[in-house]
């Protein structure tokens, strides 16, 4: 298998804080931010300075480190320091309540804290040991995340058709992950293997992370872009100019229905129209097996400004009508296969996603 | 029938000159622009300051009377005149190659044309009559299209449901004709008989005539509108919150294939998907029986730009590939209904629009 060699590096732990490629620049800037505080890691979340299930995954573990570490500054006593740093991270853990990689994420924080919550040794120096076990394991997710990406990224590539054009929506890709990316994974994977594959990329409105993120991460990498507005994918798809549909998830349920950016559910619809296979690439921490259908994912409604407005200036008139629902569910009725690091999930999902965590 | 009073007036022949909104200002401001030259009516409808089908087709035919009236000035032999004239009028007629108004407009005016060119008289006498037909055709046109609009919304208005929430893409409003609108005359023709009546309104990406036109015009004219983006359609249609979508269009081959602005054809797909009727509102003379079936509609490739820039401003990386088409086609099987003004015709649309054609 051919190895593909991205420049990208989403979010890396360095020291005591988190670098992260500050994404709300794109396309002007391609800048990082150093991010020292828990508070500021909750911003950054919330504003998308980093944004991408998997990447978001990520940063609410670094997140709960660095309260971690400003706790650790109070001298408190060890059962205070968990309880107070176990609030911490429920909040960091709400700063986007759609995707689940960051509750996911978070929660393998928690359970080291639980672990020292109770030590009867001096505070002091438990504190340090639990501060450190964080970091190590946030650094830990962050290179698990990039060698499952490669696994979700070769699995992929295998179902690429050669010469493929791979129409893609809002950005799964090594800017929505530590690295590498997972739709974009399957892309990268392809290409090495056929440098004839290319991408057709759905500008996403309303924040048009397919415009600003994905054209950017691909260009940066040397795979072909064509960028096109949304509601364009069914023209191309009628012409045959589209072999295959490949987006991220934020939350998939236990029968395979899956939320992802807004827009996502429509192409489905049109792929499906055309006999065009969809699929959907996220590791397994991505599937909430605790969710039975896509009816029970909760939608994000964002700011009504991203609507009505694109680089500060509005573009509709006043005192219109707003609804911005930032994700929206695919029913897995419309997903040809679901591609994880243990391989392509097939329908029955209820069967097949069931089977996967069974593998653990 | 109660009858909705709407504030706009989008094109109007005064004097000698042509009074048009400029629609490129809009959502910033609403003005007016005096157009006094042929040549400059043609970069007006290829710039877009007039745009959406019947509109552009009125301003053709303007554009020929000003061409008339500057070639009036040089005391040409008729003959001469008639055949610059009609060289003039096919050079207007090519300003945008998808709508057939413009095509069918022009063609107005050269049948009046044709009629003088071998005149007996002298030639100023016979020029200064011609002119002056072609004036008073050019303000019979703009009056007709009003009637007409006023016509397909009074047949549309019959099946709109109660409190229906209708999904339009583009704009096919008063701004689009010269008042009243077809698409949004069925809405304004539905709301002057039950006020609940709303509009959920596409961006409609590149251009966004949608955002910048439709909810400005219902704005002004008090009717209740809902911005959405592209790839929204699909969410509300699930969640039960769109009864019917209403399209314009920009010629309409003898099988009813439908082509308008890029994008309706994944939102017919979506109402299709969801089992919410599609209806095409348009006049008889935007149907081109000429044609057998969408396949044989020449689609506008647009700007770049339209793209990769909004306000001036890029909106994704440099050196990315794009593709602009101007429109799409709807295929006739996923169309309910044209809505004309000879009432409403249904599949099979073959023999339903050769009936209509044969009513005149």
């Amino acid at each position: 298998m051919a190895e593909f060699t991205s420049k990208i590096r989403t979010i890396e732990w360095v020291d005591n804080y988190s670098k992260m490629v500050d994404q709300t620049k794109f396309p002007y800037s391609f800048e990082y931010v150093n991010i020292t505080k828990g508070d500021k890691m909750f911003d950054a979340i919330k504003t998308m300075i980093v944004r991408g299930a998997p990447a978001i995954g990520i940063a609410g573990a670094h997140g709960v480190v660095l309260y971690a570490q400003e706790l650790a500054e109070q001298n408190l006593p060890i059962e205070e320091f968990c309880s107070k740093l176990l609030e911490k991270a429920d909040y960091m853990a709400s700063a986007r309540p759609t995707a689940v990689n960051l509750m996911w994420a978070v929660e393998k924080q928690k359970e080291i804290i639980k672990k020292y919550c109770h030590s009867e040794l001096d505070s002091e120096s438990v504190i340090t040991k639990l501060v450190d076990e964080l970091r190590i394991n946030g650094k830990k997710l962050e290179e698990e995340d990039i060698a499952i990406n490669k696994k979700i990224g070769d699995y992929g590539a295998e179902v690429v058709p050669k010469g493929a054009t791979i129409l893609t929506h809002c950005n799964a890709g090594a800017l929505a992950t530590v690295g590498y990316g997972t739709a974009l994974g399957v892309v990268r994977s392809a290409y090495a293997k056929d440098n004839t594959v290319q991408v057709f990329a759905d500008e996403t409105r309303p924040r048009q992370q397919g415009a600003r993120i994905t054209t950017l991460e691909l260009t940066m990498d040397g795979i072909p872009v064509t960028l096109i507005t949304d509601g364009m994918c069914s023209y191309f798809m009628k012409k045959g100019m589209i072999d295959m549909v490949c987006v991220g998830a934020d939350r998939i349920a236990a029968n395979g229905d899956a939320a992802n950016k807004i827009g996502t559910y429509t192409v489905a619809i049109a792929a499906k129209y055309h006999n065009i296979p969809f699929y959907v690439a996220a590791p397994l921490s991505t599937i909430d097996t605790s969710i039975k259908s896509g009816d029970d994912i909760v939608i994000e409604e964002r700011s009504h400004d991203e609507v009505t407005h694109i680089n500060g200036k509005p573009i509709c008139a006043e005192g219109v009508k707003i609804i911005n629902p930032g994700f929206d569910v695919t029913p897995h009725e419309l997903i040809a296969g679901i591609i994880t690091e243990k391989g392509i999930l097939r329908p029955d999902y209820k069967k097949s996603i069931a089977d996967a965590f069974n593998k653990d």
